[in-house]
């Protein structure tokens, strides 16, 4: 195959299932505040955000940073938390954003999975 | 390790890199339809949207569902958009969402990633 792949940027993205967490999932400031130190911890600039609560338990907060996004839905009733981190930017390390959010969300247990994402152009 | 995992719903999200796409990725309204049609062809209800407009271009929309989220970030000057279905919900197909998607964007190319979370509890 005669394909051409012109490569503009890899970036890891960090999607992280948490058990057990001892922190309250379902205080939305709080959550609000953990994403924000996150992106703050990695060095992005947070653009936009959106707090969702459910009812009557449950919490979504989604920061859009310059291109990308942290995310975390939350099921308080089970402890479980699900975040997102796709962090766009050379030199950006996904790590520091999510070792902040380890640290305040205090998972019993955790599954992470790590993929990595071209973003750019493929010209055939 | 005497380790009991009680499940409660496993999920499949799909994260996807288009390449070379047809459709007009600097167009924040088609792409705020566009997720908002995916998320119908899946059953999904939309609870809450975001739409962040990049200067000199790109966009970045994001579906927040009733408990996870559609997003799409646009890089228009190289024809790349990152899509992410994380589509919660027994007997929810997030291929209906993926189907409808690559249907408006139109890309030459793509890469996807499919990976399978576990919602719910974990005790020791």
């Amino acid at each position: 195959m005669d394909l051409l792949v012109k490569a503009m940027l890899e970036i890891e993205q960090l999607l992280v299932d948490l058990y057990g967490c001892e922190a309250d999932l379902d205080d939305a400031d709080f959550l609000l505040d953990t994403l924000r130190a996150a992106a703050d911890a990695v060095g992005s600039k947070v653009v936009d955000e959106v707090v969702h609560r459910f009812s009557p338990v449950g919490v979504t907060v989604i920061l859009i940073l310059a291109e990308t996004h942290i995310s975390i839905h939350t099921w308080p009733e089970h402890g479980y938390a699900a975040v997102d981190v796709f962090v766009c930017g050379e030199g950006k390390d996904p790590n520091k954003a999510w070792d902040s959010l380890r640290g305040a969300l205090k998972p019993e247990s955790l599954e992470m999975k790590r993929l990595t994402r071209t973003i750019g152009e493929t010209r055939l």
